[in-house]
């Protein structure tokens, strides 16, 4: 999978043809217990269907079968670089999504408001998820402190979420999560892994006895929970291994945070699906690659709401022409993972796919579902196999060896 | 996949059984505009069809999803060698292409014969596809030169292609080539990568300032770009590996070559597809795997033509039965690569596949074509694993393990 990379620098070529990859996040399902069908099946989606009878379809694994991805694993994938190679920390993610300019030498980490009992035990991970308005009161209050020579900086993202970056000389990201990820447990202290990281744990610790007397007074969100430290990681990116001037349109940070450690340029877009299509348009010359994400259909999801799903989807599908009326070369649609309204979380299940393109060799697949996608052309492939089928179908690699 | 040949050398057995591969060269298509179907969806094929039938089916990556492979990988995979692995230089795969009997302390290269301005800029990296008649001529003014003990030999291909092989002691491949692939640059001094290939940078060099001076007169081909310098690779060959005595039988030299390399013994034969199957009856006592190739799919899938392609394919479902009357053990039907009319070049599409024998397990798949195969009982898979098959079919693979 290293060699995808390389073999992909090797054989990419620039060109004037477009690719839009428009990533559903969470898009794949599960059956409804009454009727039997997913999310998918249940969508009155013609437009997804029609594309799908044109396109070769297919099932996509978004690391490995059985692994459940969360986005930054699911998001790599999809663009070509092997989830289990490329990590990303959390932290870092965080911070990119809310155009926080962190320095190479900076260890970021993601901070949860939550809520904790009179014993210290959280009862709710995402206190209640709090108003941004709040968190951002809370940010300001916790932001500014210096410890050892280290500066905290913190800063609200969204309802309960934070980003706290320590900026100094010495610090490492080897250091476990002060976030247990479940509640009736204490927070936990963060711990060193190893002498290089106990400077970075010392202070995070430091800085979290200090957060919880701040906010004592502040329930629910009175506790905070840190995960995921973590340097910025240096990727080649989509200019250097495809060739490819690529661009995001993501109306949530973190999919804006993934798409700039790749490379791409991120474009100021709107909430909306309205606006992020809007955004699309109004860029569609000056680039040759687009990242369109589509976040609500993981949030229906992961809210276990199969029906907001399903109406998301139909959303999406009353949106599709004004993507193919653009005439890209070829569009990619998929998702990062699944994210089954009846599991109410991430999913390790294999994610619909088809590739639209002039050259793709149409399958007999004509819905684009978990079933039909079953018998497509592309059969079951690994989600880092996407970028090279994209790139082969918009005429942008050369042959390899004679 | 290096494993894979390791795991064939200790797990093959000499047996009696024969095993017949038939690389219809560029198999795999695209649907026509009109009709909607491929190729291999047109053509009438009833023994082809009627093989399918009884065959496991399904569809395979020469190389990875999305790479479009040139002939040497395309066949290194066919032949079970990992071809990210196993590259074959350009300049060799050239001398094969024309019969040139390499030596193994050679190196050769891939000439282009080009057009220079009187600046001495590359206009033209092809002197105007220049006709084969006058790069003989040329290739004859060219040929025999000795520099500094090296023998400098070189042949015409065709159009502006040559072969120029450098035979002398102590020649290294690691050279860069002269040939900057593309116009609006000088031809590129040949620079050594360390102190062993000294030598050959240093006769390239000479020989091609010779040769500026005897081309200057003949615009358009008045420049020679060489590149691909490289020695015949060895490679673990077919007997050491799989215990076959092994018969190749083409009609197109770059096929011989390929076959050779892999240590198969190339038997003589016409350049008709009456004349290959002439050459398999009449060998087919002698060995216990054939690789007969067929060109002409490819021929007419390169020259775009639809029709020709699917005459040539109810050509071949003619013969079909004089092949299976030999009763081979094991049959498998292939190409090395998809080359779809519409295209007009090698494709990075999935090639059909089938595999047929007494114990081979056989799906619903009652045709032999794209669509049909999306359904069969190999599913997906790489290219490489279609010889442990063939040798498991034929039962000359022991178990692994106890």
């Amino acid at each position: 999978m290293a060699d995808q990379i390389d073999l992909m620098r090797e054989l990419s070529v620039k060109t004037g043809t477009k690719i839009v990859m428009v990533v559903l996040d969470g898009l794949g399902g599960l059956p409804d217990d009454v009727t039997g069908k997913t999310e998918l099946e249940t969508a009155n989606i013609p437009n997804l269907n029609s594309l799908a009878a044109n396109s070769i379809c297919g099932l996509s694994d978004p690391v490995l079968p059985g692994i459940t991805p969360g986005s930054g694993p699911g998001h790599l994938g999809l663009f070509g670089y092997d989830p289990l190679q490329f990590r990303i920390g959390r932290g870092v993610l965080e911070a990119l999504g809310i155009d926080f300019d962190l320095q190479p030498a900076d260890v970021a980490s993601r901070g949860n408001l939550c809520t904790l009992d009179d014993r210290g035990i959280i009862t709710d991970r995402r206190a209640g998820r709090v108003a941004t308005e709040i968190s951002r009161q809370i940010a300001k209050q916790l932001d500014g402190m210096e410890i050892d020579g280290v500066k905290v900086i913190v800063e609200a993202v969204k309802d309960h979420r934070l980003v706290v970056v320590f900026r100094g000389d010495g610090l490492s990201e080897s250091v476990t999560d002060s976030d247990p990820q479940r509640v009736g447990l204490e927070p936990q202290p963060v711990v060193a892994a190893n002498k290089a990281s106990e400077r970075m744990a010392e202070v995070a610790n430091r800085f979290l006895g200090k957060t919880s007397h701040i906010l004592s007074g502040h329930y629910p969100a009175n506790g905070l929970l840190l995960r995921g430290f973590s340097h910025i990681p240096h990727y080649p990116g989509f200019e250097e291994i495809y060739k490819l001037d690529a661009c995001a349109i993501a109306s949530y940070p973190m999919y804006r945070g993934l798409a700039k450690v790749v490379g791409m340029t991120v474009v100021k877009t709107g909430l909306t699906l309205a606006d992020e299509i809007q955004t699309l348009k109004s860029n569609f010359s000056k680039y040759n690659f687009f990242f369109l994400h589509v976040k609500a259909t993981d949030a229906a999801g992961e809210d276990g709401d199969f029906n907001r799903k399903v109406s998301v989807l139909e959303d999406f599908d009353r949106y599709l022409p004004q993507i193919t009326e653009l005439k890209p070369d070829v569009m990619v649609v998929t998702g990062d993972h699944s994210t089954p309204a009846t599991l109410g979380a991430h999913g390790w299940h294999t994610v619909p796919v088809l590739v639209f393109g002039k050259f793709c060799r149409p399958d007999q697949v004509s819905a684009f579902n978990e079933t039909a996608c079953i018998g497509g052309g592309l059969g079951h492939l690994p989600a880092c196999y996407l970028m090279p089928l994209a790139m082969a179908n918009a005429l942008k690699l050369e042959k390899f060896g004679a």
